[in-house]
């Protein structure tokens, strides 16, 4: 049974569960914010929609082998998972160009990358998440260069897993953003979520930026966009 | 002899030599910029002491077995250097935390790095010269993961280099930069200057800021400063 709040983030609120104390329940919310919250809105029934997809993505590694904190969705808008430390590093995998690395390094829209690029962004608001580098992670979190190895293999890994999932819902993964966290044996295990608010998706055929850009331009519906997500990984057959 | 203008930066004019084509003057400028170009002011002098100060220091460094682009100092405010194809990194090397990295990552000033923390920076001003990983380097340079290996090896055996000569010069040396370029057979050669506008270097014991600090926070004299340090390497030991 869900417990009390443990702590409330932008997109989720973690509470504890009665029974189990190494288990937690992720409540998503209603809540969009981008550029680091300075741009916030609501959308009804968003909460239930990136419970689903992070759902349905986390069953689907889950089938591939890869090891995560999810246990099961809960109802419309809650997910049971294992409780982890999370380490303050957001490990960002492209494919493609766009976004914050356009800007940031002046490379054009669209430029592939092979092998992807893994970014590692600090994961602290009041520092806007810097990027940093594989040393400064030594020096702001307690990751060894043995458990970096092994993340950053994760993330291809999954990289691998997702772009095979969202190419058979019709999608071009072209960026996104993973946490990892420890259980309490130490193992490091994939935590946080997987949904249009922490992927670029576009359209396999027309290019149609469908994940959180909708929000982030102004240049669509969020609820639609992301129904849209939803019931292509429903229908597709990898998801199966 | 000094031929054509080759190029000119923020710092250095760069001319093309009559005689051989692999080989270049660098003219020290009196000009002084930080913030990227933002803040800016000239000093009667400074191209001098920088002239003679990066001098020294390359004249150290070639006795202890570093290879650099340095020949010989021309006069007081010109220098020749052997013609390098200048990789597109600014590669930091940090023993304390100070300056940027400090505001980046929320890291105390004065913080120790052992070891020594390396930054890459992308060198594109146009962009201000953006922090980033091994894997951006190998994406917007030509540079192997070998090559950049023996980069930043190169660039600790510096540290500890100039460690030792600024420690006799009675100078704490905090953090610099480092730009390496390419001779013409491909290999790797320390390149640019080393001087109080790229290293910051605190006395060792008042503590007191003796570089370009001075002029970024406008808390001191940058010309009397600049003076100090040229002295100071003149009268030390290890200079000699
Ligand atoms: N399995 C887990 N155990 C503990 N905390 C988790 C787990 N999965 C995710 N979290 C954390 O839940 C918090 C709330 O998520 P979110 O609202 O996305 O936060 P944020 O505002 O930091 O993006 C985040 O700090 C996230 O790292
Ligand atoms: N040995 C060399 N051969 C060719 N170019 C060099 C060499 N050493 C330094 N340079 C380059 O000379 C240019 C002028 O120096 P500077 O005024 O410091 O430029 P910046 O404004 O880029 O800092 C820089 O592009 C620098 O990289
Ligand atoms: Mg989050
Ligand atoms: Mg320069």
């Amino acid at each position: 049974m869900k417990g009390s709040l443990l702590y409330e983030g932008k997109a989720k609120r973690v509470y504890h569960t009665t029974d189990e104390s190494d288990q937690l329940v992720l409540s998503y919310k209603d809540d969009a914010t981008a550029f680091n919250g300075k741009k916030k809105d609501e959308f009804a029934g968003k909460g239930r929609l990136n419970n689903l997809i992070t759902s349905k993505v986390f069953q689907y590694l889950h089938q591939h082998n890869i090891t995560t904190h999810f246990i099961k969705a809960l109802n419309d808008t809650e997910q049971l998972v294992r409780r982890t430390d999370i380490i303050p590093l957001e490990v960002v995998v492209r494919n493609q160009a766009a976004g914050s690395i356009t800007r940031r390094l002046g490379i054009e829209e669209k430029t592939s990358f092979t092998p992807p690029i893994i970014e590692l962004f600090y994961k602290k608001d009041e520092l806007n998440d810097p990027l940093i580098n594989d040393v400064h992670a030594y020096h702001l979190t307690d990751i060894t260069e043995q458990e970096l190895t092994f993340i950053k293999q994760q993330a291809l890994d999954i990289n691998i897993e997702l772009q095979k999932l969202f190419r058979s819902a019709g999608l071009t993964l072209v960026d996104f953003k993973l946490e990892f966290g420890r259980l309490k044996d130490g193992t490091i295990v994939l935590s946080d979520e997987i949904s249009p608010d922490t992927c670029r998706l576009w359209d396999k055929e027309t290019g149609e930026k469908m994940d959180k850009d909708v929000f982030r331009e102004s240049t669509g519906d969020l609820i639609d966009t992301y129904t849209k997500i939803l019931h292509r990984l429903e229908e597709s057959v990898c998801a199966k």
